[in-house]
């Protein structure tokens, strides 16, 4: 209700502030007797960590999990599971120059406006660090789909900046810092380092896909599949849009080829990106976001300050110059957790959950 | 739950198919003392309703709203308003041809995967026309969202298929059949028509704009405001892609573009659609919304049957050889019910609801 | 959120007040093709019904349902079904004298203080008629439960006032007009006489069991299958106390006699009433509330109107002098909807639901 | 959904297991802007706490609470708390004897049913160690309503076992290890002495009183105030029964008696309890609970093992031979919840809460 849990079925609740103690979650609803170790866990969070490349914050974060409860002797008990990551690098000091004064772009001014009060380390609350606790929840929905379906979840780089990057390969992704599908990342590494060198940022777009995924998942009409997929998109840091197979090339289509033909195997397309009527077809969910510059740069910018005074604002500090680059395991995250609640509502409405048959085209991978 | 439930302090329960005897809605969490009576529905109603041109199907409904519960003397008493509007015009034998087979592009294919079974009188539950409760229910937030805060909804075509809509004024969107912003719409009726004749159907796009909304609306993790506008845009039906502020412009903006500056008397520009971190800033909350071509069209089509054999399937019945036509006062009210559940938030959480100073600029309006 | 629905995976929306048009309630989350028709939900909503003995009150409601949605060619489809129960005996006037005066024990005085305004016609929405809606989609669970599960709900009255009533047979209980397990209720008969005569009202207590039900129902920590059944009855108009098994009698019991030994055959006893950690054991659940006497009542009572004056107030109109009898039917299909809710959780968390074995022994029934 | 979390508006969601690592609970929904130290909880949790008497669990426990989150400088922020309590002194050699039987009257057998596997090690999940993250929240709470609306919570012990206890003064509860109100409690520690030679345990009876209560609070048809009340007091473990006001004596009332009649001054008696039509009358909140035995006694018990053979069943490790005995801080803090979850609730629907005025007579105080 006040925003901190997702999910109803496979429910977690997130806590912590960029420079607290601790950040973490609560995953409440996960079936029993899955075997489970932060080992599980750990992969996709070291994904998303900073620090990894020249092109992302060079904050020093282990990001290491710990598991609280929910797991005896190696399985899930079905009862809630605590996740807990413990800050270990946090320089507050770095943030001085902005506890008065509102950066553009930023979620400072609306969170004193909302609350009277706010924690400026780091971004306190409205940090992307908060997406790690999600990883690592999206791990465990991921691993639990996986043996149960054999759902997969993969992502990539689709565009930074101005730079479009053509899908090659998903063989890639794991081969360069920017998650992108392509064999040769230079252009790219030239594009940052120009940009990192100009004191700005950039923004990005992510490609998300799930295969494997169950036929029948999504409520058909406010709990659409894809509209909590939209949901789960739009509320990642800095994401201003979000489509779902064609997105908005649908505009132009026409229903002759925009809507997918059927052959006894399968569907020929994918511009319905895996949903139909909210609900899942069992072919891939196609997902693309759009994530806006970080607002935290060093050049300076125009801005007030809490008493209404005209103040220059410079953000020093380690920060993304393309948040999008470490979005990708983010997005496959919230997609896993997405399929996930809807498998558990699928059963508890309709007794089961039916595994879908392979496509035979895919129109976009 | 199960999905036919939008929002939870303003939360409004939605049943009905298109060919059954009635459809309608509960809105539990209405604030008590508000004047309320069918008048101040039947408006909205009327914008939504089908049969009013040429170019949107030719069902004629009158979509009379009926309160059943909730009002005394005029008045909300804080209890739940019941909404009914009765079906009138439910012409099924048009649909006996679809019966057995899948329409491309169609919810058909899932829902009888889902459940089991399906109604497919008019598309039964993914009709459509269950967005008209809803336009009833966004009604009665925008009622009191204007009365207690002067916050005001309109919505306009941008792009009809290929056919771009410059934004001329919103004068214009109640004087012609597309809520165009235009004074002139005659290449739109040419467009509609030759489309029509082709047998053929296209997408459109939407831009809906809320001006006056308090400032600090949203939650900042997972219900963020934007969050909450993803997930109910794209619940409208046919909708494959949702853009706030600068959307998927934002990729190739860089940060010091994008991040809007302020300057004491107010944001100077508007990127970021009116949401900063997921919190209403108080500028106009700036949504543009994708929708595909409808998929009940008369040109033939490959598909199946249920049996799985090749099927050629063709669409006779009334449809809208453009869905988009109608979103327009579909899309205001779902922005009206997120701010509404925000507003509600709001005052639970932090006890009042500021209302905003005007912003001195804005960008796409 | 507001108070009306109730459940999650099986979400009844109710709405209505005791004298306006109609009355009802929006299932959301039955599972998809049971067959279903209003002669499915009609016998208990007429054990319910007023004006079927001297006993009662002598409003005359046929309360007949009729199914809005959610039912295609005689099967549930899964989506949301809508029961409406028009109003047909209102007579407002009987209640012109009480408009600005508060009933002791009533909800008068609340309701105004919280809405600032109420309707007072017969209650307004705080009449006990709207028990009726959740009398209906008790039905629709019973069914489920009872095809799926072989679950069965029934209750009794146990006490009218200072009358305890034995438990002779269940067989009884539809033969009388006070659901007592008893052949002669002529003693009970004499005693709600003389109490009417009296002008005054009294208290009851009533039984309910539900038998065949699944092992393993009922989540550990809040939503313990007793806490909502605690939270259900509590929630019946003029309940003042639940008890589960043993209730308040384990107060003097000892861990010795309390614990419910287990034999190979199974539990040996049933102080537990059905759950153990807050789960059922698969034995009869056993549930006991306490009814208050009515407010409405003809002899002159102590209060003050609105203005803080002392006034005198009689309630005229049609009341029940026991609400109590007509409790019954409403407490067994509130212990429906919660055993209902909790076999969907059940399938939603572990995919399955296990039907009970039989004890060997129910101490109480 | 699947039982963790506690409220909507101010959810509390709780983890761990009895000998885990920590137990702890996530608050969202807090107001920003109150100071708030583990000092302010810490409190609360030392009266609950167990190894304080001999009559008491002689686990050693310091149950010291951190405060991970959503505190800035002092004062929340509006966003989750994290409060964590780390176990210290888990012995779980003791339970070794009972790794494959059921203890009569435990959970162990409905959790073995309910998710196939359970953690053994002191109950696991079903401890009543998780009662004190629950206190640690309703501490929070308690601030927060006592500094917003003069509200305060007390309890004491009304009956141990046979002994009924006397109410004298609430001065006393403090004084002595049974929360008793009275000033001798000789005969108490005899009886307990007697129970612990003689290896059983008994049962209890605790009164729990809100004073200050704002009127208005509570839903009218589901989410009654009492409704929400008897849910939080069956939810803690062991409890058997809920009375609200004259609970079951209102059986044997005549509505004469029964309904509190009104003065200018205010309510002239509280049979009610402070709740009419489940919305608060401003009056003292009079609740009372039933509390079984404690299940895990070292005489031996006829039982079966997991195979369903016969066994004898012995429990060793530290047990409190009566539950009831630290189960008042446990129901004030339950209670506390209830109550802040409806304060926010009235907020956020009626705008405003209503601080009530003082009642010339409380019925039971």
């Amino acid at each position: 209700m006040s925003g901190n849990t997702f999910g109803n079925l496979f429910a977690v609740t997130n806590f912590g502030e960029s420079h607290g103690p601790a950040i973490g979650c609560v995953i409440d609803g996960c079936p029993p007797g899955m075997a489970l170790s932060e080992a599980d866990i750990q992969g996709d969070l070291d994904r998303r960590r900073p620090g990894t490349s020249r092109h992302v914050t060079q904050r020093n974060e282990p990001d290491a999990v710990e598991i609280l409860s929910g797991v005896y002797e190696g399985k899930t008990t079905g009862t809630p599971i605590c996740l807990l990551i413990k800050n270990t690098d946090q320089r507050s000091k770095d943030y001085g120059n902005i506890l008065d004064t509102f950066r553009p772009g930023h979620a400072d001014y609306t969170y004193l406006h909302k609350y009277g009060l706010r924690d400026p380390r780091g971004g306190g609350r409205s940090s992307a660090r908060l997406t790690a606790p999600m990883v690592a929840a999206g791990a465990v929905a991921k691993k639990w789909l996986f043996e149960k379906y054999g759902t997969t979840f993969r992502g990539c780089m689709a565009q930074i900046g101005e730079a479009m990057i053509p899908f090659e390969s998903w063989e890639h992704v794991a081969n360069n810092p920017f998650f992108a599908p392509v064999a040769d990342v230079s252009n790219l590494e030239n594009y940052m380092d120009a940009l990192r060198k100009a004191g700005d940022s950039c923004g990005a777009r992510i490609r998300v896909v799930a295969s494997g995924v169950p036929v029948g998942l999504g409520e058909p009409l406010f709990d659409k599949l894809d509209a909590d997929i939209a949901f789960a998109m739009m509320g990642i840091n800095a994401v201003k849009g979000v489509e779902i197979g064609a997105g908005f090339a649908s505009v132009t289509q026409r229903g002759t080829t925009h809507g997918d033909s059927l052959s006894p195997e399968g569907f020929m397309s994918n511009n319905a990106g895996g949903v139909l009527g909210g609900i899942s077809t069992g072919q891939d969910l196609e997902v693309s976001i759009a994530i806006k510059p970080t607002s935290s740069i060093i050049t300076p910018r125009q801005s007030i300050d809490t008493a209404g005074n005209p103040a220059e604002v410079v953000t020093k500090g380690r920060h993304d110059p393309c948040v999008g680059i470490r979005a990708t395991p983010i997005a496959e995250a919230m997609l896993a957790l997405v399929v996930m609640e809807h498998a558990l509502r699928q059963r508890a409405q309709c007794g089961d959950v039916k595994v879908s048959t392979p496509d035979i085209m895919r129109s976009r991978g």
